[in-house]
């Protein structure tokens, strides 16, 4: 293993540590219960790794970097446990998700309250608080909106390619835009320093999610493959689905006419290969990585070496 | 009117213009449109109106008070809407509640957003905004501990008077306690001032919650009566249901052994007169209005006449 990827794998155990060790409370149990069960889940812990690389980019203090990262996976999960509750998915990090363990009232329940941990987490920063949560906070209402137009884009089949990017800009980029910048407001970076962080981060989203609508489609075992070839059928919007139905219509029809074709996600998948939608899909996911790459480049007096790793680290991932 | 009405008045006249005047967007729709909606119910500033006054008491920063004053009342309504999905509860402050205008996943996301948006606007002041937040989240927290409580107390019947007053401790006085502490910590008051005003706050708020029990049973019409009776046989807990069922368990059996008898309500509160119930929770309630006037007296240096008339005016209302 690379001393990069040795590095990535101590944040994660530090992250999953320290988040075990938030003193909740044994009590209320209808809130703290399902609260412990959300965060033991087996999460990839992406955002808070980034929130410490993009810190140690800054030379900030270690200590203040592990609460903004623990805020970031606090607020990541409550989004996770609510949004979960309105896509009525019933699993999560390998295990149940809240409201289907227990009930969609005790989930409701325990997202409002894994965010009030977080906020309480940021407001013990020695430095810069003040800045931090408005980050924070503005990173948070940007998730709902960019939730919000996820819930306003099922089965609207007149959605185009610049909604879904600006929905995945917002439900995925805007957090991913915060980890980067929090640490250089934390250590007091001027303005420029903070928008080329932010840039950073936002595109390192968005190609993140391209990269990932890819890995369901092509990285998926066969038995996941039978519902999702559903879904899509059912009116499921991912980028590539977006393309071949403003690009090829009338075919794209007749492959997703029947929800319950055999092989239907093997049809698909052809589909997008043979129409090229794939490799330009591609294309764009590398675009974006290469524009998170140029962002940094405009940062200068950072060790930007780590964050390029990331980058390459997140844009070849397979899983 | 008095004065001092007057004043109450005018506060809450300020603080319904500036909760308008919050810059929304207009879109996403699905966000934005039931959070207008949700702001716009009739509610009585209760807790805002308690922030300006408590802030004029230590001579703060009219600005900041609004900033705080909203905030409030937004955590409030963001509380409010969540509790109405998990409560069933279909109308709100005159109006349809937002779970039953739209649906459960509209209501979770604009609860988060009315969050986020109280969060936004405290982390905009320009003083001892990190004190001020934690005070504010970790008032949310315990407000989730309350309703946590809340909802495990549902149905069980060997619930103490003591566990009730913890609950509502956290459901409504943890949260009257930060709105009548922030402004002295805004101002940078001592620790001990500090803690003097959360402890009034706290008072005022049991005080007024055990009111509103007296007020549901004995202040409602008829016709609201008749639904509530039945939600008392059913399984409803106050504090004189409480009562009645530890001291006079078999005969307060009898009286709701029919949830659909007629006269119910009024052999409610028949009982609760006749066993002294009433009376003795209306001394309860006095004297957590007289422990919330004392705790302002061990406050020096402040003029603590219009936060005592507030008093008088919680203890005094009808409605």
């Amino acid at each position: 293993m690379s001393s990069f990827n040795e590095l990535v794998s101590f944040i994660r155990t530090e992250v999953n540590r320290d988040l075990k060790r938030l003193p909740f409370p044994e009590r209320p149990v209808y809130l703290y219960e399902p609260i412990r069960f959300a965060l033991r889940g087996t999460g990839k812990r992406f955002r808070p790794i980034l929130v410490h690389l993009a810190g140690r980019a800054n030379n900030a203090d270690p200590d203040s970097l592990m609460k903004i990262a623990l805020a970031v996976e606090l607020l990541h999960n409550f989004t996770l446990v609510h949004d979960d509750i309105m896509d009525n998915d019933d699993m999560r990090h390998g295990q149940a998700a809240v409201h289907s363990k227990w009930d969609d009232s005790t989930a409701i329940l325990a997202g409002d309250g894994i965010y009030a941990i977080a906020q309480i987490l940021l407001s013990g920063l020695p430095d810069r608080a003040n800045a931090i949560c408005r980050s924070f906070s503005q990173a948070t209402l940007e998730v709902c909106e960019g939730q919000a137009l996820d819930k306003e884009f099922e089965n609207d089949l007149s959605i185009t390619e610049d909604q879904y990017l600006e929905m995945i800009e917002k439900k995925t980029g805007s957090l991913l835009g915060a980890c980067a910048e929090m640490p250089a407001t934390l250590v007091g970076a001027d303005k420029e320093v903070i928008d080329n962080f932010d840039k950073f981060g936002r595109a390192l989203g968005i190609g993140f999610q391209i990269h990932d609508d890819l890995l369901e489609i092509y990285g998926n075992p066969d038995d996941m493959g039978k519902s999702l070839g559903s879904d899509i059928a059912e009116g499921k919007q991912t980028l590539m689905v977006i393309k071949a139905r403003n690009q090829f219509g009338k075919e794209w029809g007749t492959i997703i006419a029947d929800p319950n074709a055999p092989n239907l996600m093997d049809m698909i998948r052809s589909f997008f290969t043979e129409k090229g939608i794939k490799s330009e899909t591609k294309s764009m996911a590398q675009s974006y990585f290469k524009s998170a790459r140029e962002s940094l480049e405009n940062i200068s007096d950072i060790n930007r070496d780590e964050l390029n790793k990331f980058v390459n680290l997140v844009e070849n991932r397979t899983y």
